[in-house]
């Protein structure tokens, strides 16, 4: 089961221009992004409205619910609790992977780790983050890339004759570029309570040229590693389904990265970077355009705060 | 390897009986909880600080860090990537898991399920947080409670004469609870920014005498479950290590639980309630005080925020 939440209210380019002192232009050349969508409802609820849309056809409750989200609702207890809650289910096991953007790549294969070894049989991954709630208006840039959405899956154990497999995953954090990506707020390190905590401190830091030269050069890397360790040539790549972190940023992995513009999922110019839910959103919406079958070969990639690199390979 | 950090600054219950505006008699008949440490570094530190430790006699360095911490030390990025700077390591990946206070029993079943899979081979487990920075004090009963610590341990695959084996985990959440234990702020819901969050929302909120209700109920089907599934009797339990959630839970163990008291380990009087540190942290002062061998069977067990309840079993 795969599902997704997009949130009805639309805040186009336009609109943001008149908040960040920019103008459309601006944002639109800057990060390829046309509109956003704002919610009006927490990330658990967005969260729970994915999860009905990837059980939807599944006869029985998941044994695991995973929560894999950038920002949580609260700090104490982690949001899985609340979005089992707002699916109405109780006595379920449920805890959170956080790695920020690349929490659903991490969450999948922890998920596949689980279920190959016989934990658990029915894993509900759900990614959700309203990262408009942490714009730093003041950082027009960061600003106008961030968008709600929410996404989740249903992973169960394969059948003899499923084609099904989780191949394949890489991830490396490199923590001197830490401060590159940051919400300083909210835990021990400037908590809320303290004088010298800023309303910047409690809003997404982002500098997107330094993480570009980096990330540029490392996802390069991986994606070599990755083929070569793998044995798979481009072509026998159905999708790469890359976090959307900027649209030239996506525009990367067929520019540079040498796969086919077909190859890459690109959605950003009407939703934004979603943070974790942005790599499912992607793959709900091109599992709903019918963009992919039973055995073909999924590629997720893409970087997060940290800075991490994350890759995964599938067959669906 | 396993490791842990004590800050060196005690504060005692008679210090504290100040600060509450109760007395030390209140605090101790109440906690059971004669002093705790203040730490004067943030989690990230003391969370190396323990790493370190556990890392003192292994020749490689590890190749999963994995933050399991109650608490983080901001928003963005996940703390693992602070602990890894401050070890001074770079590369390695790493992420978070979050089930408060039994985000250790997590991390070491998701470990174990790494390990056995080969996904990784060398795997830190750093549980660390300073519960004492979030301290609400105008709740006498939980701003008590809570201490600061850290612990660590390095998860290797074990050789085939080795006894160690990862046995059983279970877990269960019932997210009707989860306004027991809380910490509202910190994230979407109760934004640092938003005018009407207030100091109270961004500090530990708990229901004691609620929790323990649920709590002494679940636990006992718990451990009766765990026993019988696995066929294991309470006296084959070398030691049973409980979350030191607070004095009365831990004796309960022993009062109601059926375990003697010497199979308990029991950490509290000195060191409160140090969150997802608790457990680790009484593993490692019973590893530190030879309390068990080799071979010998080990029963971790507690409750957290969500309200979940969790236990594993291992072969140490």
């Amino acid at each position: 089961g795969i599902g997704y939440y997009l949130p009805p209210e639309v805040q186009t380019s336009k609109q943001l221009s008149k908040l960040i002192n920019k103008s459309e232009e601006w944002i639109i050349s800057r990060t390829g992004i046309l509109e956003r969508r704002i919610s009006k409802i927490d990330v658990d609820e967005m969260g729970a409205e994915a999860a009905k849309n990837a059980l939807n056809s599944a006869s029985r409750e998941p044994d695991l619910i995973l929560n894999a989200s950038g920002v949580p609702k609260q700090t104490i207890p982690d949001t899985s609790v609340f979005i089992q809650k707002k699916l109405g289910l109780s006595g379920i096991p449920s805890f959170s992977i956080h790695a920020t953007c690349l929490s659903f790549i991490i969450a999948l294969k922890t998920a596949a780790c689980f279920i190959e070894q016989n934990v658990y049989k029915r894993i509900l991954i759900v990614s959700s983050d309203r990262g408009t709630r942490g714009r730093n208006l003041n950082q027009p840039e960061s600003a106008s890339l961030l968008g709600d959405a929410a996404a989740a899956i249903l992973l169960e154990k394969s059948t003899e004759n499923d084609p099904s497999k989780f191949l394949y995953s890489n991830m490396k954090t490199i923590p001197n570029a830490a401060s590159l990506t940051e919400v300083r707020g909210g835990g021990t390190n400037k908590h809320p309570q303290d004088n010298d905590t800023t309303d910047e401190d409690n809003l997404f830091s982002m500098n997107g040229p330094q993480i570009y030269k980096i990330a540029r050069l490392e996802v390069s890397k991986m994606i070599s590693d990755d083929l070569k360790k793998n044995n798979i040539k481009r072509k026998e790549i159905k999708l790469l389904i890359p976090h959307q972190a900027s649209g030239m940023v996506v525009k990367a992995y067929s520019k540079y990265g040498k796969f086919s513009e077909n190859q890459v999922i690109n959605i950003i110019s009407n939703t934004g970077n979603c943070v974790s839910a942005s790599i499912p959103l992607a793959l709900a919406m091109a599992h709903e355009n019918r963009q992919f079958d039973r055995g073909d070969l999924l590629y997720f990639i893409g970087t997060g705060a940290g800075l991490s690199i994350a890759s995964a390979i599938i067959k669906y």
